[in-house]
C-alpha cells in the first residue's frame, strides 16, 4: 500500500512552523505495513490543493493530510477534496449539534464561521475529533483513499490512534514491521556502539542508534509476514542489549524518564518531593505530565533565589560555607524537600544555569542529590551551555537516577 | 520569484529525522522576496527524484534542495538533476584534489566512493563546503535555477549564507517581503474572524489567522518594491486589529506570554514570586525560559497537595471553607506566594488538571489571581480537558494577565 502525507498550511511555508506531523505519522505507517513514497507541505491555496489531490489520488493508494480544517476562510483542506473528486459538501445537521455542544460545554455560543467544520461530502464519512472542534474526514473513492486530519499534534494524534490506525490495520495485509526502542542514558553513542556492533549494519532485524535529549534510544525494526513473527525477530537482539547495557537501560518503547520514574513510585507505593534550582521547575513540570502523578508528587520548590532556599529548610551555614551550586548544597535541598513534605523521596537539582557563570562555575555545571529511604544518590556533571539542554538533560538525568535508586531499595525492602 | 525545497532522504520518509531544513530555508526567503509555494520530501529514489526536478523545472523559478549529495550508492541528488536536464556527470580533476586534502587533513586516505562528490554537469558549477567533504551543485538552465546543498544543517545554513544567499540578493530585483505577527489570547478563532473578516482574502497585505498554543496569532504580510513601502501597507491593517481586538493583544512576532511578563516586569523593576497546583510547574518553567529571569523571578511553589498549600501559608480556613479549586483559594495563594517571598508581584493557579474531576468540578475548570502592588486581578475559565492544554493555557493566561497588570500598575503610579 502506497502512501503519500500532505501537510497543509501557509505558515509551514513561511518558515514560521516546522512540520511535525508529516515525520510522526510517518513513524507509524512501518508497522502497519504501509510505505511512505512522497510529503508535500503545500500553502492555503485551492487550486495548488486541489491539483496535489488530483495528482495523489493517481499515485498513491492512501492520501493523510494535515491542516486547513479549521472554521477560518483560509481553511481549504475540505473544499480542496470536494473539488478535486468533483463533489459538493452539504451541511450536516448532526454535526452542528455536536459543534454546539461543544462550545456549550465552555460556556460560549458557538461562532456562525464553525458551521463550516459540520460540511461533508457524498464520498466522505466524519472522524471524530474529541479534543477540538474539527472533525477529519474519511473519503474513499475509486479505490483510493485521503484521510483528512487536524494540523495541531494533540488533536491528530489522538484520532490517530482511535480512529485512523485501527481501520487502517483492517485493511493492509502486506508485510508488517515491529520497533522495539531501547533507552539508555549515561553512555556514549560511540561505546554503545562498540558494545553491540556485531548487530548494526544489518539489513532485517535493522539496529539503528539515536541520540536524544533524554539519552542514547537504540531502535530495533523487524519486518515479517506476521507481527509475531516480527517480535520473535527482535528478542535476541534485544536481550543481548539489555544483557551489555543492562545499568543504562531506563525505558523502552514511547517511555519517558517522568513516566519510568512515576511508574517505579507507584508500584513501590511511594512519594516525591523535589527543590530545583537551575532546572526552574523543568523538573516539576515533567513530573506532573504524567496523570495520576499527583498520588506520589506531594510537591515542589522552583528556588531562583536563596531567599526561597532559606525559606524552605536548606541550612544557612551550608550555603554559606559550600555556595548555592554545591554537592553539599543539593544534598541539604533533597533532605529538606523530603523533610518538609514528609516524602519517601527528595529530588533536589542546582547548578548554573546561565547566561553568566555563578559562584567562579560554567554555566551547565549542575548538581544533583536524592535523599530515599535508606540510601542516597548524588551526581555531578557538566551540559553544552544552552538553556533549554541545560534544564532538559538535568532534569531526565535525575528522573532516571531517582527511578534507579527506588527500583535498588524496593529489592532491598522485599 | 517562485520557489520549491526538495528535501531529499529516505530516513526522512521513515520518521527517523525531521526535516528542519525545509522550514529553516523558507524562513530566509522572504526577505529575498523570494515566494516559496511548494516543499516536498522525497526518498533516494532516482526515479522519483527525476520526476520532481522535471515538475519542478517547469512551475518554479528555482529548486532548493538538500540532501543525497553523500559519497554512497543511493544519494542520488547529483544522477537526477542531471536526468532531468539530459546532461551527462565527468569527473573534476581538482575537486578530486580537494576532496583528497581534505581527507589528508584527518589523517585517513580518501575512500574511493567520494569520487562519487567530485562529478560535475555542464550547467552546474560548485558550491563550496567549508564543513564537509559535498560540494553543493548550482545548476542554471533554460532560466531556472537549481540549488543542491547537503542536508546536515551544520553544513546547509554556512553554506547558505556565504554562496546560496549573497548570488540569490544580486538576482532577485523583486519584491521586498515584510511580515508582522500580532498575538491575541481570549478570543476564538472563528470570533477574531468574524471581527476583521474584511481584511481576509486579499493578495497583498495578506491577513493569516493561526491558532496557536498561546492564543490565536494574525499574520499580516505585505509584498512591495522595498522594505519601507511594505510596511506602510501594514500599517491601516494592524491599526484596526488593534483598534478592533485591543485588550486581547498581548504581544508581536516573535514574542512569547513569559518574554512579554518578563520584560513588562525588568522595565518595571519589580519582582515576582508564583504558587500553582494544577499547572504542575508549567508556569515556572516557562518563567525561567527567559535568560536573566533570575533578576525578577524570586521562585515557584509548585503544590500538587493541600499540605503543600499550607505549608506555604494559605490559610486552613480558606481551603476549609472554598476548597482547594476555588477563586478564594487562588487569591489566598497570590497573596501567600507575594508575601513569603516579599515580591511585588505573586501569581497564582489552582484548577482540576484531571484525570478525575475534583471537589465536584470539571477537569479543565482553572483559576488565576494575581496579587499586585496595589491592585489585584481574578480569572477563571474552563479549558478542553487535555492534560498540556490545560497547563499550557492556564499559564500562558496567567502570564498575559501578569503583564496587563504590570502594565496598568506601572502606568498610575507614573
Amino acid at each position: 500500500m502506497k502512501a503519500e502525507i500532505l501537510s497543509i498550511g501557509t505558515e509551514l511555508l513561511m518558515g514560521e512552523l516546522t512540520d511535525t506531523n508529516a515525520s510522526w505519522i510517518a513513524g507509524q505507517l512501518p508497522a502497519l505495513g504501509i510505505r511512505l513514497q512522497w510529503v508535500s507541505i503545500l500553502g492555503d491555496d485551492l487550486e495548488q490543493l486541489t491539483e496535489a489531490f488530483s495528482r495523489g489520488l493517481q499515485r498513491s493508494d492512501v492520501i493523510f493530510t494535515t491542516g486547513g480544517l479549521g472554521p477560518t476562510q483560509d481553511d481549504l483542506t475540505r473544499e480542496a477534496v470536494a473539488a478535486a473528486l468533483g463533489e459538493t459538501p452539504t451541511v450536516q445537521q448532526e454535526v452542528v449539534e455536536n459543534l454546539e455542544r461543544y462550545f456549550a460545554g465552555r460556556g460560549i455560543a458557538m461562532p456562525s464561521h464553525n458551521i463550516k467544520q459540520a460540511h461533508l461530502i457524498p464520498s466522505a464519512t466524519f472522524v471524530q475529533n474529541r479534543n477540538g472542534t474539527a472533525p477529519g474526514w474519511w473519503v474513499e473513492s475509486a479505490g483510493r483513499i485521503i484521510v483528512c486530519m487536524p494540523g495541531p499534534p494533540g488533536e491528530m494524534q489522538p484520532i490517530w490512534h482511535e480512529e485512523v490506525a485501527p481501520r487502517l490495520r483492517d485493511m493492509v495485509d502486506e508485510e508488517v514491521t515491529v520497533t522495539r526502542n531501547i533507552k539508555t542514558l549515561g553512555m556514549s553513542e560511540a561505546a554503545i556502539d562498540e558494545e553491540i556492533a556485531e548487530f548494526f549494519g544489518h539489513e532485517n532485524p535493522y539496529l539503528g542508534i539515536y541520540s536524544k535529549a533524554d539519552g542514547i534510544h537504540l531502535r530495533v525494526i523487524a519486518r515479517a509476514k506476521d507481527e509475531e513473527t516480527a517480535r520473535q525477530m527482535i528478542v535476541p537482539v534485544e536481550a543481548a542489549i539489555t544483557d551489555r547495557l543492562g545499568p543504562y537501560i531506563w525505558g523502552y518503547d514511547a517511555e519517558t524518564p517522568e513516566e519510568a520514574a512515576g511508574q517505579a513510585l507507584s508500584e513501590a507505593g511511594l512519594t516525591l518531593a523535589t527543590m530545583e534550582s537551575c532546572s526552574g521547575g523543568f523538573l516539576a513540570n515533567s513530573i506532573t505530565d504524567i496523570a495520576g502523578s499527583h498520588r506520589y508528587y506531594r510537591g515542589g520548590i522552583v528556588a531562583t533565589s536563596t531567599r526561597m532556599l532559606l525559606a524552605n529548610g536548606v541550612p544557612a551555614h551550608v550555603l554559606e560555607e559550600h555556595g548555592v551550586v554545591s554537592q553539599e548544597t543539593a544534598t541539604a535541598m533533597a533532605q529538606a524537600a523530603k523533610e518538609c513534605l514528609d516524602a519517601d523521596y527528595g529530588v533536589a537539582i542546582t547548578g548554573v544555569l546561565g547566561p553568566d557563570p555563578q559562584e567562579d562555575q560554567p554555566v551547565g555545571q549542575v548538581y544533583i542529590a536524592i535523599a530515599g529511604r535508606e540510601s542516597a544518590a548524588q551526581l555531578q556533571f557538566r551540559t553544552p551551555p544552552r538553556r533549554i539542554v541545560i534544564k532538559r538533560r538535568v532534569a531526565n538525568t535525575a528522573l532516571t537516577e531517582l527511578r534507579k535508586l527506588v527500583v535498588a531499595e524496593k529489592g532491598r525492602y522485599e
